[in-house]
C-alpha cells in the first residue's frame, strides 16, 4: 500500500521502485523526486495530508521489505546491535509527536531573484506539519547502554539511509548528541505519519524525525545509527546544508569554515492571496493567511502582516492546531509545529495595489530580515526574508 | 569591600546604601543608577572588569549584611527553607560560567531615532561579559527535594530581589522551570563575579545568573526563591519587559497577548571606530572591531562586516576566549558568552565617508534585521537592528 513500484520502471533503472505520487503536486525534479504541493492547498489544513506534503528526496527511492528490514546500532557498549521493525516496535514504548519538517531550501526561488543560487527552486511550499509516530531515539539509545560513559566520549548520532547513489554511497546525516538523548529533544525513530505506515517517499519503514532540526536530518529509509565522537561524513554534512556570507561564493567558499545546518531560523509566509490575484475593492478588506514556524522547539509568538509594503502592520490571529484536536500549549523550547495565522485588514484609501507583507516573531524574539540580498548564500539555503505578494485592487475581478 | 556606602547619604533616603561607582561610567540614571561604560574601553579585554560592567538597577541598592543574609526556597517538599550565605557556598558545589548579560533595552537610543520609546536611553555598551560562581540552582532545588512530583505541577522559578521601593515592593521576575533544573542550563545563585565577591551594584552576597536570557531575570540581592506554576507577579514580570508590534502603541497595548522576554536574539555591534570618527585614506585599510552574542546559548556563527553600507560583506574573525585563558568550544546550546570581532577592510576607491554596518549569525542561523523600524515596539526593547557607524575618510586626520 505505502510502497507502489511503478510499473513502466525496469528493474535496472535505479529509479525502479518510485513509488505513485499525488497528481497536485508541483516537481522540482523527477529524478530524484522533489516536488511541493501548491500553495493554495498548503494551509487548507493543520495537518499536511501526507500524499502532499513536499517530497524531497536526494537520492532513488528504495525498495524496503518490512519483514526483512533491520536497523542496526553501533558504538554503544556490547558493540553493534541489529534490530527487526517488530522489534522496534514492541519493545519501546510508541510516542507521537507533531512536528513541522522544513528543506533549507524552501523559498530558494526567492534568493535566486537576487543572483542565481545553486539548488531546486523551491516556493514557499517546501514545508509541512505531520503527526509522527514511533519509538524515542533516547529510549532505544538508553535501552542499549547509552550512559555516561558513551557521553564523555561521544559529540553526535549519526545516520545512514538505505537509498544509495550509483556507486552504493548512502544518504547520511547526523544531530548534535545532547539532541538526541534529551528529554525534551522528542526525536523519533517514526514508522508512522498521520496514522498510517509511513509512505514509500517519506522513509518506509523507518525514519528520523527530529523536531526543530533542518528536514535534511530528519533521514529517511533509516539504516544505521552510529553514535560518535564525530559528525557524519557526509557529502550532505560536510559540503552542504551550511550557511555563508554573501560576499563568499563558489571559487572562495571553505566548507570547513561553516557548521553543517541544525536549528532553523524563523520562517513564515502568505498562502493567500497569491500574487497577481485581484482583490475587490468593494470587499473594503483583504483576508490574508498563512504559516510561521521556527526551528529549535521556539514558539511563534506573533505574526505582523502589513498591505503597504512594510509601512504599516497589524497582528494576525494564531492557529496552534488542529480545530477537532485542540491541543494544549506547548511547553518552553518544545513548539515544534508550525501555527496557522490569518487576518482581515482593511483597504487602503484608494490603493490600487497591495504589497502584502509577512513577518514572524518567535519566542527567542527573533525576526525574519527584510531583504534576500543580505542572507543571500550561495547554495540558496535558509532563505526567511519577509515574504511578499503584490496583488491588484479592482472592482471588476472578484476572485478574492 | 564591595559594599560602599555613599558617606554623603542620608540613612532616611531610600538610596542611602549605593556604592561609589567607577568615574569612567556614563550614567543614565542616578537613582536608581543605571549606567554603561564608554564604547571605546567595552571591547578592549574578554572579560569586562566588574568596576565598568553595565550597570542597571531597578530600585535603591539594598545594604545586605553577610552574617545575618538568608535565602529562602519555597514549593518544594517540606515546606520553607532558610538558608544562609555560608550553608549555600558549604553544602553546594561552586561552579563557574563565563556568561554574557545583556540588558534587554541595550541599543534603545537606535530605537527611538524611529520614534520615542519610553524606557533609559541606553548605548550600544548594555552588555557585558564576566565569570561567574556559586551554587547551581538545580542541585539546590534537587537538594530541598525537587523531583517528578513537583515537575508534574510547577512551570516557573520565581526569585525576589532584597531591593524594595517606597510601598516595600521588591523587585521580581521569573525563568521557566525547565531552565532553571537543565543540567544543561546553567543557572547560578552567583555569589563572586570575576573571581572576586559579587559588587554591591551586582547583587551582593547572591545574585541569580540565568546565562542566555535577558538581564531583567538574573535578579540581584537574592533573597527569596519560589517553585511554582505561575511567573512572578511583578510589574516586570507582567507588564515591562515584553515585545509588541511596531502598531501596537499605548493606548491599545495589552501586556497580557505577549510573553515575558526570556532568551534573546541575535545581537552585535560597533565599538571601533567610534561614530564621526576620521579614517586615515593612506592607511589603505580601515580596523573595524565589534562584539556579537546571541542568547539561548546560541554560538554566534559568524559576523559579517560592510563598510559601504551594506553592498559588499566581509566576514570578520572571532575571538572566543581570553587569550590567556583559551577555552574549549562550547557544547551546542551552551554558548553563553560573547564573540569579540575585528577585520582589517581595504578602502573603496575613493571614499569620502564610510558606512560601516555589521550583521551577526547564531547556530541557529537566525540573523539581525537590517533596519529599527520593523522592530520597533513601545518598550524600545529588543533593539539589533544592524549596526551603523558614519566614519569620514580623510589625509589630514589620522585618529584612526
Ligand atoms: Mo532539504
Ligand atoms: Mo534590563
Amino acid at each position: 500500500e505505502s510502497y507502489k513500484k511503478q510499473e513502466s520502471a525496469h528493474p535496472s533503472d535505479p529509479y525502479f521502485a518510485e513509488p505513485t505520487r499525488h497528481p497536485a503536486l508541483q516537481i522540482n525534479s523527477q529524478k530524484p523526486f522533489n516536488a511541493e504541493p501548491p500553495v493554495s492547498i498548503l494551509t487548507d489544513s493543520y495537518i499536511t495530508p501526507s500524499a502532499v506534503f513536499f517530497k524531497r528526496n536526494h537520492l532513488p527511492v528504495p525498495r524496503v521489505v518490512s519483514e526483512t528490514y533491520k536497523l542496526e546500532i553501533e558504538g554503544l557498549p556490547g558493540g553493534a546491535v541489529s534490530l527487526t521493525l517488530s522489534e522496534l516496535k514492541s519493545r519501546f514504548p510508541k510516542h507521537t509527536v507533531t512536528a513541522t519538517l522544513q528543506c533549507a531550501g524552501n523559498r530558494r526561488s526567492d534568493m535566486n531573484k537576487v543572483k542565481q543560487v545553486k539548488g531546486l527552486n523551491w516556493g514557499i511550499a517546501a514545508i509541512g506539519n505531520a503527526t509522527w509516530s514511533g519509538a524515542r531515539l533516547r529510549d532505544v539509545l538508553l535501552y542499549y547502554g547509552f550512559g555516561p560513559d558513551v557521553a564523555a566520549k561521544a559529540r553526535h548520532v549519526q545516520f545512514e539511509g538505505l537509498d544509495r547513489d550509483v556507486t552504493g554511497t548512502s544518504y547520511g546525516a547526523s544531530i548534535p548528541l545532547n539532541k538526541a538523548v534529551s528529554e525534551e529533544g522528542d526525536v523519533l525513530l517514526a514508522y508512522e505519519m498521520n496514522g498510517e505506515e509511513l509512505p514509500a517517499d517519506h522513509g518506509y519503514p523507518v525514519r528520523v524525525v527530529a523536531p526543530g532540526i533542518v528536514g535534511a536530518r530528519n533521514v529517511k529509509w533509516l539504516g544505521r545509527i552510529v553514535v560518535s565522537d564525530e559528525e557524519s561524513k557526509s557529502h550532505w554534512q560536510q559540503n552542504d546544508y551550511k550557511g555563508f556570507s554573501p560576499g563568499t561564493d563558489w571559487d572562495t567558499v571553505d566548507f570547513k569554515s561553516a557548521p553543517a545546518i541544525q536549528e532553523l531560523p524563523i520562517q513564515s509566509a502568505i498562502t493567500h492571496p497569491a500574487e497577481g490575484m485581484s482583490v475587490d475593492s468593494n470587499a473594503g478588506e483583504v483576508t490574508v493567511k498563512g504559516y510561521a514556524w521556527s526551528g529549535g522547539g521556539r514558539e511563534v509568538l506573533r505574526v505582523d502582516v502589513s498591505v503597504d509594503g512594510g509601512n504599516t502592520w497589524h497582528v494576525a490571529k494564531l492557529r496552534t492546531s488542529d480545530e477537532h484536536n485542540p491541543a494544549l500549549p506547548p511547553s518552553p523550547g518544545r513548539a515544534w509545529a508550525w501555527k496557522l495565522w490569518e487576518i482581515d485588514i482593511p483597504l487602503p484609501d484608494k490603493a490600487q495595489e497591495l504589497q502584502i507583507v509577512c513577518k514572524a516573531v518567535d519566542s527567542s524574539y527573533n525576526v525574519q530580515p527584510e531583504s534576500s540580498a543580505p542572507i543571500w548564500n550561495l547554495r540558496g539555503v535558509l532563505s526567511n526574508a519577509w515574504h511578499r505578494v503584490k496583488v491588484k485592487v479592482s472592482e471588476d475581478h472578484k476572485d478574492n
